[in-house]
């Protein structure tokens, strides 16, 4: 068997499977899910066991030792990757949800409601817990998955997959249908472009991971991409902020956690308070060794803070997300030039304005166009646990299916029904 | 100027458009579109002198005597076109609407608003008039239109495209972009997957035409695509269906107008009432002369009709859309098989089944995965019109972004607002 065979394959009997999926009723989705948690967490011996194969291959590759910790499994790490599924099958059903009602005056009934999309392609890197994550997303949604993780984790995610399929037909037996949770069972980097032109059996591929990564999958893929770009955000401080305020959500935006992907990369600031802001927000994120990139007259208002590091910051460095404890800066004049300067530099990830004055904040509310834009609220809270979505599968930065936080209702589709008793058109 | 060189400018310019559309007042945009549709009812001589060059074109190219029709503007066609305009200009604003609001326990307050998607490059084929229906739809929800005509309508295209333009201009001035409208001004073909490659500048990418059309666009398409793919629809005639009711519902679907995507090619009867029901069902159709193609079993019922015209049919005609006074049909055995038929066949469009089993109909409308799905109507109603939007961009068989009829609402995206008080994440 070719791999085109191979992956053609695995794409059609995940349609199927999808067909099979969108008959199941909610209980049964929720019966499954809960199996296939208790399943993970009873299964730590074989998932290590896995893992350690896992963990062989990542030597031999070479990989960091962050990589290498983010591959790993542990007792800790597989209880939490059961408790997040059984956390799935705890949420309300997002499928058959009505979305719209009218009736026409030849008295034909339209309901638009939530169905699966389909089949979903996701595509990521090492972390093997992504695979439970993603299945089960997929599977409380009737869509079936075709999982694609790093390479060194094969291992890993086949055995998750497994478990989860051997526990879904435990539950519901034959109903169950056993390509709902497929991993690609080849590191063949050839997989994946053959994979996503399956334009017949594909509905949807999300790509997680660098921007390599997200380029790539873009670059080959004939079927409609939900792409989970780059965060590089930003905190305008504008001449009527409160300045206490706005050091607090720099801080909470900057160094809460540097290296999520909502974090601020660049700190604009009107250059009427940026004499008083800049040293002063300077000086408290220095307790935490942040590296600044300014332009010039940035540089030149912290020249007076000793042992700061500093640096001129480039056109690239404005483009950059760190995920570090480095941020840019730039004094400029006013709402417009924060507009135009996010605009450029930015990912339309997540921005955010500091200020008293409500006709400013509507400005710039409206015009940035980003998945999400806060007025006088931290960046941090671009995600689904924080949205009240109750589960995420990430976070959107393209503007066609969703956008910002994908929970379990960005991972549906709709159809419309149409109830008549005999209505022809006129 | 190389071709790559313009294209990239005319993306970049339209991504800066957009921008500037954001920001115009629900009053700005329909003040301009009624100012366009006065500009084109009263642009007659300019608009027939323009097109007279795209129909010389067209004879040189030797164009069949149905796509010369297609091409041509006169009086009433344009009066027509201005009058669309108008209409879009009365239909509510689409943009700005509130579609989800949240508090989050720490106060915080998420609100999920309409906005334009940004860029959108609309492909299509010779109807001049599809220029000024998109470019008005893509206007008044904010977006800024890129479109490609056939290349025998370019003089027309780029006319209407003009007059739109610079009745917008006089009507807002220079707070009306000038690329918030844009035909691509070359018929070379290298310049479509130029232009979809764009993807820092173009959001979406509607195609709409004929199946080649459609699979060249996603083959190349970097960018976004929504597609408008053919319909085959079906019929399903149930055991328990009203035949009154089926025969006039066939006789809608199939003949009213056999040239829309939403006519039915298949009529799929359950072998209980075959026999009564399909040689009725061709007597009547025999009188507008409908073909059949159908399976063995069909073909022995209706052999006792003089003078039908039919055939066995193959695969590939219950695959195909014909667009004509030709009916496929299939005896089958009961919902099950009709449902499987239609994901074997289907294009995912508009199907209905008749009958007066409730539970059979659930069956249908749950286990058929098209953008519409009717019990007791006609599948004619796919429609923007129909569906009450007020107006349509077309048909979308797609599960992401939008399915089904797209009016104004499906013509948006959406971003969160995050209204704070200085919120910071724990």
């Amino acid at each position: 068997m070719t791999l085109t065979e191979q992956i053609t394959g695995l794409a059609r009997d995940a349609k199927t499977a999808s067909r099979e999926l969108a008959r199941l009723s909610s209980e049964e989705r929720d019966l499954a899910l809960q199996a296939m948690a208790e399943a993970l967490a009873g299964a730590g011996p074989e998932l290590l066991a896995a893992n350690a194969l896992d963990l062989e291959v990542g030597k031999t590759l070479g990989l960091s030792s962050a990589m290498m910790d983010r591959l790993t499994l542990n007792e800790a790490r597989i209880a939490a990757m059961a408790g997040g599924v059984q956390e799935v099958a705890a949420l309300p059903d997002p499928v058959g949800r009505i979305l719209d009602e009218r009736v026409r005056p030849n008295g034909l009934r339209l309901q638009k409601i939530s169905t699966p999309i389909g089949v979903v392609v996701i595509i990521y890197e090492s972390r093997p817990n992504v695979t439970a994550d993603a299945a089960s997303l997929c599977f409380k949604t009737g869509n079936a998955t075709i999982l694609r993780g790093g390479k060194e984790a094969l291992n890993s995610n086949q055995t998750i997959a497994r478990l989860m399929v051997e526990a879904g037909r435990r539950t519901l037996g034959p109903r169950f249908p056993a390509a709902a949770i497929q991993v690609v069972p080849t590191t063949d980097r050839e997989a994946v472009p053959i994979l996503l032109s399956q334009t017949q059996y594909v509905d949807l591929c999300m790509p997680r991971g660098g921007e390599g990564l997200i380029r790539a999958v873009t670059e080959c893929s004939k079927v409609p991409v939900i792409k989970h770009y780059k965060g590089v955000c930003h905190l305008y401080v504008d001449r009527e902020a409160d300045l206490n305020m706005a050091e607090s959500i720099l801080w909470n935006a900057k160094v809460q956690r540097p290296s999520a992907c909502n974090a601020v990369e660049t700190l604009l600031v009107d250059r009427a308070v940026a004499v008083e802001f800049l040293p002063r927000a300077a000086r408290k994120l220095q307790s935490r060794n942040v590296e600044f990139r300014g332009d010039a007259q940035s540089l030149e208002l912290l020249q007076g803070i000793p042992d700061l590091r500093m640096k001129l910051a480039t056109d690239q460095d404005y483009a950059t997300e760190y995920n570090d404890y480095v941020l840019n800066v730039r004094v400029i004049a006013g709402v417009g030039e924060a507009v135009d300067h996010i605009h450029q530099f930015g990912s339309a990830h997540s921005d955010a304005i500091v200020t008293a004055n409500e006709a400013t904040a509507r400005k710039f509310l409206t015009d940035v166009d980003s998945a999400t834009v806060y007025w006088n609220a931290s960046t941090r809270f671009t995600d689904g646990g924080e949205f009240g979505m109750g589960a995420e599968i990430g976070i959107s930065t393209d503007k066609v299916g969703a956008r910002g936080p994908m929970g379990l209702e960005e991972l549906c589709s709709y159809k419309w029904l149409g109830w008549g008793t005999g209505q022809v058109r006129g």
